[in-house]
């Protein structure tokens, strides 16, 4: 309407254009807007990786999850970017937003969250802001280094002919969610399985920097958007297309689909807020980065030609796959 | 109340002392917590200089201030904080909190905003993330690097004996502020000074880069949350006493304050939102930090041996100056 289309209508995607187009670039950046993460090149010619990911509790909370479970998802969410670009992270800074309500003890459990997220991925928070607000807001910015661009694992590499891999099964955090939403559940009562998805995810940082090491990988992203998000991610960063032959689904993902006559591929694949590595191999390869991924990597698609074309094979016929996921504003 | 009170009654400096507490530190860590921005020994021993600074809107954003003019602010308050450790922005990232109600053409003025005030200082937005929130959330990360740690001007290191300066005149903002809000004022209607104080401040970069390469300054931090708390925190980190002899009021303050009957000293003392230098240099070496600044620094006073007395001298009289200005939840 007149270009004064609200937030709703919007959606993330086009803000980020918005942005994008406007910010720019600099001769300085290696990796800017586009990617899950930021590098610049720094004076001495080394390059610096930064990564900002903000945690809003009003959208990204979800109901039950305690002070420090939230402040620790606000660390991994940042990690998980790093962790697919095969970067360690060196230190992090903490801006947060705090409502009037919180108590002290309230904040004495985020900064605990803060402190054994962060010491648990190997690096220290070294600075912040506080401030208050209506929504609890918690942006953390990691910094990590590399020597030269050529060691981060990009979204835009990925070749036709690769193998399509992904870290871990898909589902619970999704499965986890409808329970407690649609069923009004409490966190206590879930599968520990779909608990731990939720409340208490982890991101991949020591498989993300062997993977890299490994030399084996030929793109990466990380599914914090969705598996069929972050395959189309990739797909789109690399001008290819990717055909998948099995959706790799948790297993507690399929005892809450058959109970609850939910379609398990659907938890798989449009959930979200799961934070495995997405990763294209050189089938020649493949060993090579199981060997570094010790086993964990699964082997789902390949990648085609069909440009930004993301399918499921079964049965020699293809299905799409859409670009839907956790995406803001769209709701 | 057992630990449980809430943030209004902890206040700003508890809450940061909390997260410092938790938060700790790292060997890496050259500046931690405590000073207007962090450090970090990068792997090849040059030092990465980090600062996070989150503005809010229901809290930091005066009414009236346009969409451009917010996220400008945003990134002036980052700037300054490196301006007055004498360190360049080199890149940044920004993430956003934004509520549904924006329009695209809203997120046009940002990003303008934000595009328009990291050009003027010289650096590229290089990433960022958006999210929905209840309150508009601009939060910016930037990094700046240096050769060692003796190149940053800390807060910490002011001598006895060293003559206090700053770069600017203080109180506009606050007359500024109270003119609005006490007399709900549109903003066009405020005198220009006034308007320009509030609407469109600027970091002092170049001074603060050309007063730290002249090696001229012991100390230095931003006046960002008033020239009576940065005097404060000066001595306070420095464990030093700070007796200032005038209070460097500007011409609209005290024009204002003369109209309206407000005291011109408080205004400038208790305001904030003000992003000039506050620094300390040796008195040998006032004429070089003088030169450097081509003729900016008004000096105010000097570094006294009372551990954390700050005091304003008159007529051989002395009245202590109360530790007051911004301060967040303390309202």
């Amino acid at each position: 309407m007149l270009g004064l289309a609200s937030l709703r209508d919007l959606g993330e995607l086009k803000i980020i254009e918005i942005l994008e187009r406007s910010l720019g670039e600099s001769r300085r950046t290696v990796v800017g807007f586009g990617d899950d993460v930021s590098a610049i090149r720094l004076p001495d010619g080394k390059v610096a990786v930064l990564k900002t990911d903000m945690l809003v509790a009003s959208t990204d909370v979800p109901p039950g999850m305690t002070m420090r479970q939230i402040a620790s998802k606000a660390v991994v969410a940042n990690v998980s970017d790093l962790a697919a670009k095969g970067v360690r992270p060196i230190a992090g800074l903490v801006a947060l937003g705090l409502p009037r309500n919180l108590t002290s003890q309230d904040i004495r459990a985020l900064a605990s969250g803060l402190s054994g997220s962060s010491k648990h991925y190997g690096f220290p928070l070294v600075g912040g802001d506080t401030n208050e607000s209506k929504d609890l807001t918690i942006s953390i910015a990691l910094l990590g280094t590399t020597r030269k661009k050529s060691q981060l694992v990009l979204r835009s590499t990925a070749k036709v002919g690769d193998t399509v891999a992904v870290s871990g099964e898909f589902g619970s955090t999704a499965a986890g969610l409808k329970a407690l939403l649609r069923r009004r559940k409490q966190p206590d009562r879930l599968p520990p399985a779909l608990y731990r998805a939720v409340y208490s995810p982890r991101a991949e940082l020591k498989l993300g920097l062997r993977l890299a090491a490994s030399g084996a990988l030929t793109a990466s992203i990380d599914s914090s958007d969705g598996l069929a998000w972050s395959l189309h991610e990739l797909a789109r960063a690399s001008g290819v297309g990717i055909q998948i032959n099995r959706v790799p689904v948790s297993k507690a993902a399929v005892e809450f689909a058959a109970r609850h006559r939910y379609s398990a591929s659907d938890l798989a694949l449009y959930g979200g807020e799961e934070y495995h590595l997405v990763v294209t191999v050189k089938p020649e390869k493949f060993r090579m980065a199981q060997k570094a991924a010790r086993g964990r990597l699964k082997a789902i698609g390949v990648v085609t030609k069909k440009p930004f074309q993301v399918q499921f094979k079964q049965a020699e016929k293809e299905y799409p796959i859409a670009m839907r996921g956790w995406e803001h504003f769209k709701s």
